[in-house]
């Protein structure tokens, strides 16, 4: 498992905008959060489908590009797909992510986004290309 | 068709935090963009796949939510499947939904996003639920 | 539980085409199998995906059918996405869904299918509409 | 092209099942249809949504496989996200798939679906990976 200071100076661009912040991620598994306040809703004072659609994304990337670093290579998000659950407007997000499958050229993670109540609140799978990473 | 400054009125929290900005907006098709800058990046410095889908997932909904308005609905997203096709880390990004099904209960679009030379970036086929508006 | 001679009656049409057997089935919960031949494989000698996604979408709409009955309901596939994990030729498929979200108008499965070493060789998530038997 | 009596070879074991009917082919686009009777409905005496993701898996991996053979590839699906848009029971299904990526390592194809009356029943994304053939 590698330390929380250590993910979070990944958050960076984007995910600093919105807000990522890592708990803990291992080869198999990652967790982070998102606390929830008016720059995360849509029109109708929910949380945007595209605040769980990036931590999904972000969480199951990085997880994977630090565990294929060692081996020389990288990885790049090939597909993402998101059902939205339980709407909610406020408290914390929290992600959780397992991994499914390590292949050479994809891994395949679920990730599970509940409220402060562990309600679930959206589900997503991504599929992770591992590329080398000087191609 | 909606005028963009009326449709621009619905950019608020998420939509106006990473910088959605729409285009146009009929019955059957609504596109908008995002100028890429530090803030959607993700750590290899290419757009965050966070960016296409939320893009995506906003524009539908809201393209959904003007048109079933009339008959006393709203509408709020209920899956997202993105497909990552070509990684960018500058310029615009272009996002344009045709939809594919008006039925009682869900709708489904298709969303192409694009870069400043037309080259596919993203896919994103996106399923709103249709609800009562007081429900 | 339902028993699995009371479920295997509702094995008509495309599912007796390709042998479905139904292993059990509860409210959050179905398995089923079906033994692998010449008639389930593609050109390669392998598994046709068609196989896991028919089996994905009916152990979890029949599911689905039988829990909402009793509120004179019904149900019908909406989507149903699948990742192919691990390319299979012989023996049997077994097939395990798991209830995600049992909402008034939409049900989510997880099912995930292996081979007789239980190795993962697709995921399937699939969601279920619900709606009055007589609409 | 491809003319259909070449493209009909390709159908054995489960396409043959179902009955699979290639009608043309390039390295861009690609349709086929199935002819329905009762072995291709579900209980409700619909046409089974296995039987659209069988048709979309095979028809999108045989026209990459066709194509990418001559620099010693094959191909093998990666995912299969499918959305059932109106039921029927009857006729023909006819399906028509455009390629939207020709990557390296992944095609992207969109696969369209309708009845007799040119009405939209289903739609499909596939992910087809292309991999060297002595791997």
């Amino acid at each position: 498992m590698i330390d929380a200071a250590e993910l979070n100076r990944w958050v960076t661009g984007f995910d600093q905008l919105y807000g990522l912040e890592f708990v803990s991620c291992g080869e198999e598994e990652v967790s982070a959060r998102v606390r929830i306040d008016a720059q995360h809703r849509q029109p109708l004072g929910l949380v945007h489908g595209g605040v769980y659609m990036a931590m999904a994304e972000s969480i199951t990337t990085i997880a994977t590009v630090l565990s294929v670093a060692a081996q020389g290579n990288t990885a790049l998000g090939l597909s993402n797909n998101a059902s939205f659950i339980r709407a909610v407007g406020d408290g914390t997000i929290h992600a959780s992510a397992g991994r499914r499958h390590a292949g050479r050229s994809t891994w395949v993670w679920d990730v599970e986004m509940s409220d402060d109540d562990g309600r679930l609140c959206a589900l997503s799978r991504t599929t992770i290309a591992v590329r080398p990473l000087h191609a």
